[in-house]
C-alpha cells in the first residue's frame, strides 16, 4: 500500500491488521469513484473562490480530475490494494501530477464528507434508475392491459379459484404497482437529495467554505447543514434509497411467483421464450424459468443490505469506522435489485399467454359471487343472497365475457379507468 | 364464537382449529374498529347512491354505526373471542339492530378490502402522528440551538475527542434530523393516501360501486383504482409506513446513546431529572436512565415488524391468509415507537448541562485541526499544514470560545444558519 | 402501582414516564411467572442452608410461594398493573403474608439474574415442546412413507415436472426434516441448560450463595460460573432458541407452501378435511385452506424475534435496559410457533392423497433421466447419453412403477432406508 | 462462456439474460472449488465401485482432479466467466484431458447434490475454524482472568457505576462466553455433518451408489438419506451455521463496545497498541481505534446473511434457482466474521490495562451494595438493610481488595472457580 495520509514517523504497521482495515474498501471505492471525482472537482472551485487555490491551480486540478476519470473508465487507471482508499489515490494521484495544487486540495475537507458526499451522488444515481426502470415496466404493463381486456384468466385468492378475471386486469395490477413505485423512488431522491460536502469531520472548519456554490455545482436540492447531522446521517438516507428499492422488488418477486406458477405444467397459462429458461445438468428433459426465479430472489439482497446497515447504527453520534461497512451494502442490494429490473421490460414484453389453458381453468363456481351480487341487486338482503347463491345447481355454466363485461365497481374489468393510470404515470415524467 | 358468516350447514369445525386461525384477530382488530366503522358508513352511503340501500336504510346504519362506536369507545360494547374479527362483529351488530339492512351493508365488499381501508385509515393517522412528534422535538432541539450556541462541548469522532464543538451543533443536529424525519413521515403518508375500499375481494363486482364517493368521504388523497393491486399492496403499504417510523427511530437510538454516554459518571456532561430514572432491587445506591435506554431499544419493534412482514410477502398474487400477520406486526412497531417518541420533546426540554464537566474534557489536541487549517489559509499546503500541526507543542492551550467562533464554514457553530431549519420547520405546516 | 422497590422518599415519580417503563412487563411476566416462584424457592432454600433463613422461614416461604402458584394457575391472584413486574408481585405477596421471611427472600438475588433464571427455564420448557412435536410429526410422516412407499407422485424442480416421484419420498423427506429439527432442539436445549441464579446484578456477592443447590434444585445441567457472563448471555441464549424453532419453522413453511399447490384445483393432489378450510364473507363458493397458510406464515413471528433481539445487543457489557424488551419477543416467536407446530401432527395424519390427479400429472418428459442413466451403465459416457435421452422419440409411455422400483441410489424410492430414520428417530428418546 | 452443459441445438441464448443467470456464480464457486474437487474424486471412486468406470478411468480422474487443484491453488488454472460454474469447470476440465473418462464423471449426480456437497464441507471447514478461534480466545481470556483476579474495576449497570468488580471478573466473563461459542460451533459442526451426495436433482437415481462409501471417504458423521431432504436442507443447514458464527460475533460485538468506551479518554481504562489504530485525513491529533469498531460492526455481515438466506427459504420443496444465492451469503459471513475472530486472541494478549484510571472511578457509592448484604447477614431482613445501606453517610471511603476478597458467591471475584471453566475448556478438545 502506498503511505498512508495519517501515518506518522516510528508508529509501527502491523500488515495482518492494515489488510483487517483495509477489507474490501478500495475494491468497493471503485463504484464510488467518478462521483468522488466531481465531488472533488466542486470542492476545488469552491476552494478556489475562498482565496485557497489560485486559478491556475484549479485549472490543473480540474483537468488532472477529468484525465483521472478517463484512465480509470479505461482501465488505464486502476483503483486497487495500493491504495487505503478510493479518497487516497485521488489525493495521491493529484500530488503526484500536480505537488502542492494537489496537497492543497484536502483543505477544509475530510474523509468523512467525502465518502457522504460520493454516496448521495451515487444514491440519486441509483434511485433516478430505479424510478426509470419502473415506469418502464408500468408503461408496457398498462399498453399489455389495455389491448388484453377481455382475456380471461381465472381470480384466485388463498391459490383456489374465486372469480373470472382478465389478463387485463391482470397487467392494471402491476402497472398500478410499479407507478407507485416510480414514485416512491421519486420521492425517496428528493428525500436524500442534500448536500453534505462541507461538513468535514462533522463539526465544519474555521474557513468560509463555498457550500453554496458546491451544492449547485453538484446539482443538490438542498444544503445539509448541520455538520454534526451530516455524519448522523450516514446509513440513514441509504436505509431510505434500499427501502424505496425494496419497494419495487417486492411487487417483482410477486410478479415472479404468479410466473413461476403460470409456467408449471399444471396452471399452464404462460410460455416463456426460450432465452429466458436453462437446462438440468443430469435431466435432458428439463427447460427451467430461472430467470424468473432470480428475479424473485433478487429482494432477499436488498433485506438482507438493510439488515447489514441497520445493525450499524447503534451508536453515539459522530464517525466510527462501523459505518464502513455501509458501502458494500448498497452495491450488493442495488447491484442486484437493477440488475433484475434491468430485465423486467422485455419479460413483460415477451411473456406470451396461452388462452386454451386459461380458459379451462374457469369453472362454474367462478360464477357464484356475480349471482350472489345479482340477487342483492335485485333486492335480496346480501347475507341471504350470499346463502342462496352457495347453491351448486344456481351456478350454470357461465359465460366469461359476459362476466367481465358486468364488473362494473370502478377499478374491475368493465371500468378499469386505465386512462387514470397513464395520466398518473404521464406525470411522473422521464 | 358467534355464527361464522361463511358457516355452511353440515360442515364440521374444530375448536382447536378455529383458536388458531382465530388467533389474536379479534384482539388486533380493536385497533382499527372505529376506523372499520367510519369506512362502514362511508360505503353504507355508497350503497344508497347506487340504490341498494334506501335512504331509511342509510340513515339506520349510519345511526347503528354511530352507537356501535360510542358503544365501543364507552366499553359497553366489548370485541372479543365472541366474534370471528372485528368486521364480522360490525355486521351482526347491524343486523341485530336493524334486520336487513344490516343484511345489505356487506353488499359489493369484502373482509378483504374492508381490512386493507381500515389499515390505510389507521396508517395515516399514525403517520401524522410521528411527523408531529418529530416536528415538536425538532422546534425543543432547534431552540435550545439557538440558547446554546456558545456553550462548548467535546466533540467527538470513534468516541476519541476531535476537536471542539458545543451544544449549540449538537442540538442543531436534532434539529435538522427530526425535520429530515417529519419530512419522511409526511412523504409517506401521501403516498399510502389511496383508497382500496371497493375493490372487493380482489376482482372488483358487478355494481357500480360509489368509489369517488367513499375515496372523498373518507378523505383519501386518490383512489387505489386496479381491485387486484388493492390486494398486492397489502403488506407494501405496511413496509414503507413502517420504514418512516424507523427513521425517526433511528435518529432517536443515537440520540439516546449519546445521553447513555454523556449520563454516566465518566462523561457526565448531562443530568436528567430523578423521574426519567429508576432504582435497583438489590443496589442502594443506583439511580439508572432506564427511560433513556427504552428509548434507544424502541427501534428493535420498528425493524421487528418489518420483517415480520416481509418474510409474508414471498407469495403470488391474490390474497392469502398469510397476511393476516401483517396487523400485528404494525401494531407492535408504532405502538412502541409512538410511546418512546411521545416522551421525547419533553426530555429534550428537561435535560440540564453540565458546563463544568463539558469544558474539563476539552484538551489541547482538539485545537490541532484548527490549526493545520490555519496554516493552510496562510498558505501551506494543506497535507503539509496537517503534518506540522500534529506536533503537540504546537497546540497550546487553547480556547474553546475562539475555537467555535472561528468555525465559519456554513452549518458549524459561526455560521450555523438555523434560520434555514426554522425555515424548513415552518414549511412542514402543522 | 404498589410502591416500587427501589423508591426513596421525596423523589418525583411521574406517571406518564412510569407507564413508559412498565409497558408490557407485567403482562408479559405472566408467562415466566410460575418459573420465577419455581426459581424463588430454589433460591430460600439456598438461603436457608447459608443461615440467611430458619427453617421456619424457609417452611413458610415454600408454603407461601406453592399457594401463589396455585392462585395464579387458578385465577385468585392475577398478575396486572399493581406491580412494577412479576418479581416485584412476589416480593410484596411474600412480605404481606409472613413479613420478616418475605423481606429476606431477596438477600442476594437482583431482579436481574430473577429473570435470567425464569428465562432459561422457560426456554428448556417450550424447546422440549418443539422437539417433541417435531418428533410426533416425524413419527407420522415415516408411518405414511412405510405405508405409501409406491404411490407415484410427480417429482418438480423449478416447479417443472422432472422426475417420477412418490408419496413415500415426499413424506420421508419431511421424516428426516423433523428429525433433524428435533435434533437441533435437543442441542439447543442443552446449550441453554444452565443456571444463572446467583449471580446478582452481575458481580455476584458477599455471600456464600448454594448456586450448586439451585443448579441441582431446578435440574440445570450446569451453572453459569461467571456472574459477569450470566448478564452478558442474556439475548445470546434467546436467539439459539429461537434458531431451534426457526429450523422446524422453515420446513414447516416449505411442507405448507406444498399443500397451498397440492390443494389448488390446478395441482389437485391432496384433499384436506373440510375442518382445515374456512370460508370467504362475499363468495359463497369458496373453501380455503386458511390452516395451511397461517402454518407457513408463522415462520415470520421467529424472524421477527430474532431481528427484535439482535437489534438491543449492540451494548457494553452489564445489564442495561434495553435487554427487557427481549421477553415479548421469544413469547411472540414461541406462541404462534408452537400453535402451527401443535396441529402439525394431525394434519399430517388427516391428509389424503388423490392418486388418479397425480398419476394424470405424469408425462412420458419424466423417464428422460432415467433413460440416459440406463444408457450410461450400458457404457455410453453419460455427457453422451444426456444428449441421447433428450430425444422425446425416446421417451415412450414410461411406467411409473417401475421407474420407482430402478431407483436404487440409497435414500430413492427402492433403497429408501426408513428404517435407518426409524433408528434415529428412536435415539431421540421421548 | 463455454458451452453450455444443457445446450440444445437451435434455441437462442441471449447475452444479456445469460449474464443475469450467470451473476458471480463462478466468482463465488472459487470458494468451493476444492471441496468440489474433493466431493469429485470420491464420487469417482464410487463410481468405480459400481462399475462405470473402470480402475484405470478412475486413476485417470483422480491424478488430473489432483492436478487441477494444484492448478487452482498456484494460480495456473483460473475460474472464471469463461465457465457457467464452478462444476462445469470441472467436467470440462476432465474432458478436455480424459475424454470418455471425463463425460461419465457426472453420471449419477446432478449439480444440485454437488454444490450441496460442496457447502456442507465447506460449512464444516468454517465451523471448526470459528470453534478453534473461540477456544483460543478463551484461553487468553482465562489466562489474563487468572494473573489479574485482583485487579480492581468498576462494575456497572445501565453504563451508571454499581459494584467494584475487576478485571479478572471481566475476562472470566469472556472466557465462558467464548467456550460456550465453541461449544455451539462444535454442536452445529455435528449438525450438518451429513452427506447431501448422492441425491442427484432431489429424486436419487436408478444406480445404487455407493454414498456409503462418499460418506466415509469425505469424513461425514451420517448420510443425509432422503434424496428429496437433501434438497430440502439447503439453507437450513446454512442458517444453522450462521447462528453459531453469530454467537461468537454477539459477544465480540460487546467485547468490542467495552473496548471501545474503555480506550475513551473519560474511562480511558485500556491502552491499546498502536498499531490497532488509525488516523484521520485532516486531524493530525487522531488515533483511532478501528481495529475495535470495524470488531463490533462484523456481526451485520452475520445478519445480513441470516436476512438473505430466509428471505429465499419460503418456497416449495425440490430445487428452485432463488437457493443459488444462498452461497454469497454464507461467503460474506463467514468471510468477515472469521478476519475478525483471527484477530481477536493478539488483540486480547495485547490489550493493556491502566489501573489508576480504573481505581479512580471507583466511588464510594459501590459499597452500598455491600453494606447492604452485610446488614443482611447479620439478621437484619434484606429489603430494610437496602433501606439504611441507602444513606451515603454509612458508605465511607471503602477498600476495593477488601470488597472483592469478600464476593465469595461462586462465580464471582472470591470464588471465581476458573479451574472449572479450564476443565470445559480441555473438553472441547483441540
Amino acid at each position: 500500500m502506498s503511505d498512508l495520509l495519517w501515518q506518522k514517523p516510528g508508529v509501527k504497521v502491523d500488515a495482518r491488521i492494515q489488510a483487517f482495515l483495509a477489507g474490501e474498501d478500495v475494491i468497493l471505492d471503485r463504484e464510488f469513484f467518478l462521483f468522488d471525482i466531481e465531488a472533488s472537482r466542486a470542492h476545488a472551485e469552491g476552494l478556489q473562490q475562498i482565496g485557497i487555490l489560485d486559478a491556475q491551480e484549479l485549472e490543473g486540478l480540474t483537468r488532472e480530475l477529468a484525465v483521472l476519470a478517463d484512465d480509470f473508465r479505461s482501465g488505464a487507471f486502476v483503483l486497487d490494494e495500493r491504495y487505503e482508499d478510493g479518497h487516497s489515490a485521488i489525493e495521491a494521484r493529484l500530488i503526484e501530477r500536480l505537488g502542492d495544487a494537489g496537497r492543497r486540495i484536502h483543505t477544509g475537507r475530510s474523509r468523512n464528507d467525502q465518502i457522504l458526499v460520493a454516496t448521495r451522488l451515487w444514491l440519486k444515481d441509483r434511485l433516478a434508475r430505479v424510478a426509470a426502470l419502473c415506469r418502464e415496466s408500468a408503461e408496457v404493463a398498462l399498453a399489455r392491459a389495455e389491448a388484453e381486456s377481455t382475456l380471461p384468466l381465472p381470480g384466485y385468492t388463498h391459490l383456489q379459484r374465486a372469480v373470472v378475471s382478465s389478463a387485463g386486469m391482470w397487467w392494471a395490477a402491476w402497472a398500478e404497482g410499479f407507478i407507485d413505485d416510480a414514485l416512491r423512488a421519486r420521492q425517496t431522491l428528493a428525500w436524500v437529495d442534500a448536500n453534505p460536502l462541507g461538513s468535514a469531520a462533522g463539526y465544519g472548519v474555521n474557513l468560509p467554505l463555498a457550500r453554496d456554490h458546491t451544492t449547485q455545482a453538484l446539482g443538490f436540492g438542498r444544503m445539509q447543514l448541520s455538520a454534526a447531522y451530516a455524519q448522523l446521517s450516514r446509513g440513514k438516507f441509504e436505509m431510505a434509497a434500499i427501502e424505496a428499492l425494496s419497494s419495487a422488488l417486492l411487487d417483482l418477486r410477486r410478479l415472479a411467483w404468479d410466473l413461476s406458477l403460470f409456467t408449471s405444467a399444471e396452471f399452464g397459462f404462460v410460455a416463456l421464450p426460450a432465452e429466458y429458461t436453462t437446462g438440468s445438468s443430469i435431466m435432458p428433459n428439463k427447460r427451467n424459468p430461472d430467470v424468473i426465479e432470480l428475479m424473485r430472489a433478487s429482494y432477499s439482497a436488498a433485506a438482507a443490505a438493510r439488515t447489514e446497515i441497520e445493525q450499524l447504527l447503534s451508536l453515539p453520534s459522530g464517525y466510527h469506522r462501523d459505518l464502513q461497512f455501509s458501502k458494500g451494502a448498497i452495491f450488493h442490494a442495488f447491484g442486484r435489485g437493477l440488475a433484475a429490473l434491468e430485465l423486467l421490460p422485455d419479460l413483460l414484453r415477451n411473456l406470451e399467454w396461452k388462452p386454451d389453458a386459461m380458459r379451462a381453468s374457469l369453472d362454474p363456481s367462478m360464477y357464484a359471487t356475480d349471482l350472489a351480487v345479482d340477487l342483492a341487486r335485485q333486492g335480496v338482503p346480501f347475507r341471504d343472497a350470499y346463502k342462496q347463491a352457495a347453491d351448486p345447481a344456481l351456478w350454470g355454466q357461465g359465460d366469461p365475457q359476459r362476466s367481465l363485461a358486468a364488473r362494473i365497481s370502478p377499478g374491475a374489468a368493465a371500468d378499469a379507468r386505465l386512462h387514470v393510470l397513464r395520466e398518473r404515470l404521464a406525470a411522473l415524467g422521464d
